[in-house]
């Protein structure tokens, strides 16, 4: 595995902006009810302020990065269409903004992604081109698509829109805390696959200390944090639950966000990631996916502090029903 | 099984009124956010309105009414403790009041109620004691109770405060329709047991057509409402898995605001239920537990039409881990 390179740079026109996480914010309260904000006693005793986006209506924060990114794009970018690579919730957030505005959606996804998510991706009318994970390069066939159509690459991760989209969240959570939980938040702790979330809630609270979680083996973003440059995923990295987690590294326009506001990062263990699942379950009755209760976990495990007025990102709930049981009534 | 009868009589010192309900409604905003309205895509292709009552603080709507009722006692009342008798969501709204209020709580739960909510309400400091569904009269142990100590009894339905606080969330949701679905429910589907939560939309909103739904065999209220009299479960009923809706007959208190606001019931398989809560599972990412889920299977199952503008309460969500793992991997 090599650290897979954009296929096309829409990052590089420009830098994302705490303008623009605004900006992004304005757009998504016009069009989506927020997302609640739920206080959570953790066994440690202590609360924590969960930001449930597995309730938008693709199950994801995802929706936010891809509706400013659309939104945004020219009569000519829309009419040429866009292509996205993505494992499930990237790909949901895409073409649910695609359908809504009258974009054809070209979406990559491998082969081994959970069975609803393609079938969700499909259903909202996307074209999906699937890729073998371990054989292929997904950006070299979002590439390949991108030459013959002319269609506008929408990166996960990399990508201006999508960091200030993403970022959205964090002015929502922020006021919401301001008014239930007394305060701004001190601390916001989120998944991280790529950073795309991480560095938009960054510059969304740049008086909080942002704390992104990784599933061990696939700490590339935290490991990059403490060296102070671009780590990738180690090839011979055991598998995760975590679907929606399993990037290879981050990009310049993620990680110089990141280092810059002192962001850090921490992992969890599998079995960590399941008793995040199961406390959702039992205490706030949603039903959380494996990559998306990291930064619980890392709470509950005591790994992030959860002091001060803390706040976690709870970021989808896309998983299957198989998946989802054993996970409850695993014996770990 | 014969009709159980109220153990002391609350609902005879006054009727509820929409005023009641309305200032329910006051207290209840003042307390807690309210819970997410979600549009839900049937298999059909209709839109319903799902109003998230399992994301309240005790996982139920049953908070509603504890809350108005215990705030409105008076400071002697409180000094006496209350009584409560329930299953498990009714237990552990009482609980989370009484808590919150500084109020002595025992509360009369059934031996075979669900493990999480025998934990949840002794978690939340209330005294549980427990009795054989089927060879005790909870009415009686907690008629003796109220004869020992002088405390107030809290029934679960039978109650003017109690239905005014339940109706709150019809207040709720149809302010959320108003902003969300472009107008007022036309039609509210609920869920049963005893018919304090329908009685109080039925008063909330009078220009919508409430249906109540029942899991069959435990119809009493669907029946008493074609019959025109109080009908009760029989006594050889089959087990169903909706331990909240349990409720053997309901209350003139309940009955006749049913009766006169032309409220309907209906009613659901167990299986169907199960179809209910996997689509809650899939589309919302949310558990909903089987007696919060027939009010949803009817409307999957075609039993009441999701026509006009039809809002839908998902009620609790607290189900046992290894319960809610069997439904979803269950043939059926």
């Amino acid at each position: 595995m090599t650290n897979p390179s954009p296929v096309s740079s829409p990052s590089k026109s420009r830098l994302p902006t705490r303008e623009g996480v605004l900006r992004a914010a304005g757009k998504i309260a016009a069009l989506l009810p927020r997302t609640p904000l739920l206080p959570l006693a953790l066994p440690s005793g202590e609360t924590v302020w969960c930001k449930v986006e597995s309730l938008q209506p693709v199950g994801a924060f995802k929706i936010r990065g891809a509706w400013h990114r659309l939104t945004d794009l020219t009569a000519d970018e829309r009419a040429r269409g866009i292509v996205a690579v993505s494992s499930g919730n990237h790909a949901q957030g895409v073409a649910w903004a695609a359908a809504r505005l009258g974009i054809a959606a070209t979406i990559v996804m491998p082969t081994d992604a959970p069975g609803v998510k393609l079938s969700a991706t499909r259903a909202l009318g996307a074209d999906v081109v699937l890729y073998d994970r371990r054989a292929q390069s997904r950006d070299a066939i979002a590439a390949e698509l991108v030459a013959q159509s002319g269609a506008i690459l929408v990166h996960a991760f990399a990508d201006a829109w999508v960091i200030e989209g993403q970022g959205s969240a964090g002015i929502e959570l922020a006021d919401q805390m301001a008014s239930q939980a007394g305060g701004a938040p001190t601390r916001i702790v989120c998944p991280c696959g790529g950073g795309g979330l991480a560095s938009g809630l960054a510059l969304a609270c740049p008086d909080a200390q942002v704390v992104l979680v990784e599933p061990e083996h696939w700490d590339d973003v935290t490991r990059s944090l403490a060296t102070g440059t671009i780590e990738t995923v180690a090839a011979n990295a055991p598998p995760t639950a975590c679907d929606a987690l399993q990037t290879l590294a981050t990009f310049p326009i993620n990680f110089t966000v990141l280092r810059d506001n002192g962001v850090t990062g921490a992992t969890v263990t599998e079995s960590e990631i399941r008793a995040a699942q199961r406390l959702a379950f039992a205490a706030l009755h949603l039903v959380i996916e494996p990559g998306a209760a990291v930064a619980l976990a890392a709470l509950i495990a005591g790994k992030v502090p959860a002091d001060g007025r803390t706040a976690v990102i709870l970021s989808g709930g896309n998983v299957d029903r198989a998946a989802y049981a054993r996970m409850l009534i695993a014996e770990d």
